[in-house]
């Protein structure tokens, strides 16, 4: 698992400030996104603070192709309990809902987003899963976007110095998609899973 | 090789005994079975010893459709675990290579699967995966066999005094399936997760 601690310089965009004046405030302040595969799930941990959200770890825990399942899964359990445990989030935004090529890649990312689920569910968070797509538009402004213009836009949200990892990046915008789409009481809230 | 219906009472299918004498003897003596799924996983516990295989243990994980999710997933990894601890296999047979229905199904599956292989990967089992087709012709002698069929089969095999919930049945029958298969040097080896 690699991963880097933020560094922050200005603002950020008025969309995920932590709530407006005429709506309650967000009661998660601690937020951990998870983009879960059986090879490289990205993992971003977020703060909201003013004058912009606060990136505390980032980064991806890879397996390589010759380890068996079990042991992918097992790390990413693993890996993400130590996250958990160290930053202390109250609520996770999991990637759901995507396009699966086949049955066979269906199953392999529903393992990996159980062996992420049971570590964030045995970390007592509130789960929510957040569409590609929503969060795409959330962050880019656009629900096709490409991943590279997500990264580029947390990079900016967050305030990074270096660019994050594509899947760390992804997971990353999940979390501030969740503070954005549940701060502002938006009409289609994340499901809770 | 196929069991038999008029196999003896008394004595175990000569497919389940731990080994000939032209075979070294099958070294996993402690085996769980598992049939996940996200409302009812089935479990199951075996010993192999003589005259006959004992069933330690076996039931179903059942969370009702109200939970969300991850409190099913987490209610799955948790229960196994205690399984693991109690009983302390060291080997395990996961079902595998089913047929869904669609993308939607074999993602809730895939996350079944996946809480239940992080339980059995921090075990430290050796996991196998045994489709349904192969435990169903190791059990029943047919690969389509109805789920009534390997119920009452698992029941004579194991000697048990009910017959044992369909899910239970299921992955008791994966038990004995995985024993038969690697006691017996079979030419087509479970898949290894």
């Amino acid at each position: 698992m690699k991963v880097r601690l933020s560094g922050t310089r200005r603002s950020a965009p008025a969309s995920v400030t932590m709530g407006s004046d005429d709506s309650p405030p967000f009661k998660h302040s601690l937020i951990l996104g998870i983009d879960p595969s059986l090879r490289g799930t990205g993992f971003g941990v977020i703060r909201l603070e003013k004058p912009h959200p606060v990136a505390l770890a980032h980064g991806t825990i890879t397996c390589p192709p010759s380890w068996l399942l079990s042991r992918c899964l097992l790390k990413i359990a693993t890996e993400l309990r130590a996250v958990i445990l160290q930053y202390q989030p109250t609520a996770c935004a999991v990637e759901g809902l995507f396009f699966a090529q086949n049955l066979q890649t269906a199953l392999i990312m529903g393992e990996a987003r159980g062996a992420s689920l049971v570590a964030a569910a045995e970390g007592g968070l509130e789960i929510f899963e957040i569409s590609p797509r929503k969060m795409k538009l959330a962050i880019v402004g656009y629900g096709g976007a490409q991943k590279s213009a997500v990264g580029q836009m947390v990079k900016r949200m967050l305030q990074l110095v270096d660019l994050p990892e594509p899947d760390a990046a992804d997971a990353l915008g999940l979390a501030l998609t969740l503070a954005q789409e549940t701060g502002r009481h938006s009409l289609a809230a994340p499901k809770q899973l």
